[in-house]
């Protein structure tokens, strides 16, 4: 059975703090559950009272004549701890708790959050919360309303998870009356022990719920997060307004649930990484969501805009390319039916701009000969109010029977906040979101077809990597604490995940670096190998091209006297020669743990690209070779890759495997707090990429 | 009199093509005069009728009473030539024509669509269309609506000039019971003969306009665009949304009203120096307006949060953020006194969140701390419906005498959409502006902030650069038609604008070029300077970095024979010597002439900063100092200009005049159909830019 069952599915409630006075919160969320109205039994615990409502009321947990599957805590946030312990003994297994005054609060909350928590784990309990504003479930098996929105949730198939209650009060004010409908909110509040995760969870399997939308202020257990929506994403959408963005929305998020500050530059990558697609603005969303939840996705990219009024389908286009979309090219035979209907002043071009005169017969025309035309994956519909011929209610009644079961998607943009003939209801029958503005319409098309692709890609099984399993310290050794590690160390390592460095030597001895150069036959690079340096390179402790014997044994001897001012007393300079890699280009994968993603890999262009222009991207590791591939692609300089200023094009699958490669290396070797490949050049007669410099320290 | 005076404040109207006919648009427009009411005369014309509505019609404008000073055609197409010889003999001279069939159809409809604008100018009329949706003015004093649209339109002090008649009707359907609300409304059509400039002459002086917005398919004459709005923004917000962004948007408004394509990489840069604020979205430019309309303008932008919801107010601060504001540090002394008032579980810092429990007094209390605040320049209030304690109308009604000439701007957030209790209508009345959501609020302040900042630049008199005046063609000698101007020429008419080059001499005498040498103590640059050869660098017609005499003769004899491979016979090598630059960033600086805006500047840092990363910024010709720092700091790449490995920080005052000069060049050159100063190298030593090496093409 999944955590969240009964928490989402009770049977039978026990409201600890029930009140029967008016506007209080323990009277209006009986109200609330009255409203929907709930299925199971009601057991309001209050010392107080023999009657809400008309609803028997029990003095205590201990005086109910059954066990219920959930209990709600409303009273004040002091009086919570003393209740769990009733509530545990009482052999009550599923607990949410509305109270604020936890670790929101500061030190004492925090505390007292300890507490809660410990108590939960003790008696084995699911909790939700706290500082949360309840939950519901519209599923007709259960119709349960925990909540205090002031306004009866529209039923529907899209859940929220919300860290915010409030906002899913807001929500639910705003969705009602439009065709926002809700299967499940959970407000998670502080999280402390119940987590997105675990709704997430529940959610997977709910037939009820076809859209999950999330507004999160923290990404709390990453690992599971990933691991979870990865699953989820192939068979429903997740959509997800993330907070914290800039400096000001994080640093109120803290103080709001106590969040934990998410690194923004992580945050972007990982929800990508776990296929879901993230919103900036609440609105936006919800538009999304809207269209995900009443309409086919499209087979392809390919729309048709359909209206009755030039601008709105002008600012229509520019969205859906901006969406990755395209205006469909329509068929030749589709334009000369189109000519055929419609009068001279229209433009049977896509968009086609049936004109203000339009009325539901020509919409209806229209739209048939459109549906026809197999170069067509989706049509955006725009209706201007017309001013003469029909209405909006006759126009889409007029399709009712066209688009049933059509098997291509339609969204409408019906440019009007008024409908005195019923226009939006006759749509909202037909699962047909209505738009107010162009843009929305069309970006909301352009949630379909990405939601598609994603889709797609997490039903194919490549696309999701296996968690690290090694438990293997290699690197650690005694004495390796915070420290860097020797560069051979690094290179076998790399060597043993299949990824290569450019040919070296290490050695004290100048006639082996002489012998080494001699067979490479190219120009040779030497530098100070001692692991008692640091900053190699800015010390000067690096010589470049040498080509000839005499310019290495100069080399070596120039080294050789600088490296003794850096070295302790008594340790001699030791070399690493290597074969200079060159006509290829550079790129950086670097590697970082973060204390709450685990290790954050990172890919870039080297040189000015990384320095001056921030041209990288972010993972957590492990990646797949699709992630890999999507890093380049994400990279503003990636046209370089494509071969530049003479250099050879870099072989993207080749490199995307020595990522992908670098990735595991990291996962499986959480000993390593910073690793960095810097160069890793693509040569293009090696037909690789070569590592020529890296750097890693442990812990 | 400005050239609309007439059209937007007729007294006497003759309407052409009035109808009887329930539903058409002859009658529609007769009963939209009818309902702002008009306050002027009206005079319906058709040969078969007498009255209409019970207004008395006439046969033709012949039979008149009197010359009315507009006249508004709804006749067919091919009917409105001969129509407007009619008019023209009865001495009208303001006429809007509605009819469709022009040059948005084709051929035939580009020509009757030229024909229209030759009789106008026969006649000397003022015409506005055709493919237009017409026009509306509710200012007190005229009352005239001469639209179809369905709906009243709200009355209010937004202006909406839309090259799509049907979006404005659009509009106006999604405006009706908002506050959203229009003094003037013109549907420009195809502006065959008047365009936005005109209505923006117009629009300057109405006292009723306070907000001017516009959706523009095409910029038509961009030189009086920006003349009239860089004066009007110093007085009044422009805002647009100006379609074509994409190529598919682009081909799209093509086929609407026939509009040319602006390129979309003039469009952006364009805009910013006319002052004008750009959206990409309808909803945001409404939502921006309604704020602009009502509110005062911030002082800064610091802003405090107010909100009885956390969440809503944690998304609010991420967009204040990427909206250029801040969120306020509240005063010691604030922080304390709303300690005083407000629930332990209360946040004090900014956001300030009231939590769930605030009623109207808390309200109340809380924005009086607030607005006391020095530090505050503006509240983002928010409001979550509350579920108990209090209502909306409740909490705006105890904010009545605070926020009554405040001096601080307050836009509010209401998350819903229903109020049973007309707590909208209430925030109307007080002219604080609502939003749905948190992200849309705090968009709307941030326009607030960002007008505010052009309005100050704008009323600088040395924001606007005065038009070139010269006619004067300094370049096109005879021959010069379509070719390379010789280096020396160009060199001499950059340094007329104090545009310094590296010193250099142009030579065939190896002698004067080794004392060249010698005398600049430098390393040296020879190319081969014969303007027979186009591509030098790329015949390998150039070295560098020449230090002994031994060397420059080296290279002067290279050259010299491979010149003589390029050369037509007899045609001795040319030498240019130049001091070589080094030590310096190099800057790219472009023009390039467009038929539509004139002379384009583009500047760009050198290298693969232009080369990948497309690093470059565009503006029209001339620019000043302000709009010259705008594009360097537009610049992706632009904290190389700050010194980057080693190179010396540009002095961006020196370089923005050496840009303000450049542009000024090309403005007043328009024989220049291209020239590029590519590179022009930032001498550290020198402390100014120096050319390395320039092009022109002329015409």
């Amino acid at each position: 059975m999944k955590r969240l069952e009964k928490v989402l599915c009770p049977k039978s409630i026990a409201l600890i703090g029930a009140s029967r006075k008016e506007g209080s919160l323990g009277k209006k969320i009986l109200e609330s559950i009255l409203r929907l109205p709930f299925k199971g039994k009601i057991y309001p615990i209050n010392p107080k009272a023999d009657f809400i409502e008309e609803i028997k009321v029990y003095s205590a947990v201990s005086a109910l004549p059954e066990v219920p599957d959930l209990a709600i805590i409303l009273l004040p946030a002091q009086m919570v701890l003393d209740c769990l312990d009733e509530l545990g003994q009482a052999g009550i297994k599923n607990v949410v708790v509305i109270s604020a005054g936890f670790k929101e609060t500061g030190a004492e909350g925090l505390e007292r959050e300890k507490q809660l928590i410990e108590k939960a784990h003790q008696y084995e309990m699911n909790l939700l919360g706290p500082n949360c504003m309840g939950i519901f479930n519209t599923d007709p098996q259960v119709m349960f309303n925990g909540t205090f929105s002031p306004t009866l949730p529209n039923r529907g198939h899209i859940a929220f998870i919300s860290q915010s209650g409030a906002l899913g009060v807001g929500v639910m004010e705003l969705a009602a009356h439009t065709d926002l409908g809700f299967s499940v909110f959970v407000s998670t509040g502080n999280k402390a022990d119940i987590n997105d995760t675990d709704v997430l969870e529940f959610l997977q399997d709910d037939a009820n719920t076809q859209v999950v939308t999330m507004y999160l202020e923290s990404i709390d257990d990453p690992d599971q997060f990933r691991k979870i929506c990865s699953k989820m994403v192939a068979l429903k959408p997740v959509l997800a307004v993330k907070a914290g963005r800039t400096l000001s929305g994080t640093k109120a998020a803290s103080s709001h649930t106590g969040a934990l500050a998410n690194p923004e530059y992580i945050v972007d990558g990982f929800l990508k990484q776990c296929g879901v697609i993230r919103y900036a603005q609440l609105q936006d969303l919800f538009d999304a969501a809207r269209a995900l939840a009443a309409q086919p996705l499209p087979k392809g990219p390919r729309v048709a805009v359909v209206t009755n009024a030039g601008g709105p389908a002008i600012l229509a286009s520019d969205t859906l390319e901006e969406s990755g979309l395209q205006l469909a090219a329509l068929n030749p035979k589709t334009i000369s039916r189109l000519q055929e209907i419609l009068p001279a002043e229209a433009a049977v071009k896509n968009p086609v701009d049936m004109i203000a005169s339009a009325d539901h017969q020509i919409y209806h025309d229209t739209l048939e000969i459109i549906l026809a035309d197999e170069g067509v994956d989706a049509v955006l519909l725009i209706i201007v109010k017309p001013p003469i011929n029909t209405t909006p209610l006759k126009i889409v009644q007029s399709l009712e029977a066209l688009v049933h079961n059509c098997g291509k998607t339609i969204l409408t943009v019906l440019m009007a906040q008024n409908d005195e003939h019923g226009g939006f209801e006759h749509f909202k029958a037909l699962q047909i979101p209505v738009y107010a503005y162009p843009e929305a319409g069309a970006k909301a098309l352009g949630a379909l077809w990405q939601y598609k692709q994603i889709q797609e890609r997490f039903r194919k099984s490549e696309a999701v990597v296996s968690a690290p399993q090694s438990d293997e310290v290699l690197l650690s050794g005694p004495g390796a604490q915070n420290k860097q590690v020797p560069i051979k160390d690094l290179i076998e390592l790399l060597q043993s995940y299949d990824i290569k460095s450019a040919p070296f030597i290490i050695s004290d001895n100048f006639y082996k670096i002489k012998s080494f150069h001699n067979k490479t036959g190219n120009k040779l690079v030497l530098k100070i190998a001692n692991e008692q340096i640091i900053h190699k390179t800015e010390a000067g402790l690096l010589k470049l091209g040498m080509e000839t014997e005499k310019e290495v044994k100069k080399a070596f001897d120039e080294l050789y006297k600088k490296a003794l001012i850096h070295l302790p007393p008594g340790i001699a300079p030791l070399f690493m020669a290597q074969k200079q890699i060159h006509h290829g280009i550079e790129l950086v994968l670097g590697g970082k743990r973060d204390a709450q993603f685990g290790a954050v890999l990172m890919v870039g262009i080297g040189g000015i690209f990384i320095e001056v222009v921030k041209d990288v991207s972010f993972r957590i590791a492990p990646v797949n070779a699709y992630e890999a591939k999507e890093m380049l692609s994400e990279l503003r300089s990636q046209v370089v890759l494509n071969g530049f200023r003479g250099l050879p094009a870099v072989d993207r699958d080749s490199l995307a495997y020595t990522i992908q490669q670098f990735s595991l290396l990291l996962a499986e070797h959480p000993e390593i707090t910073e690793m960095d490949l810097n160069p890793i050049i693509w040569s293009g007669s090696e037909k690789e990429a070569l590592v020529v410099d890296v750097r890693a320290t442990v812990q």
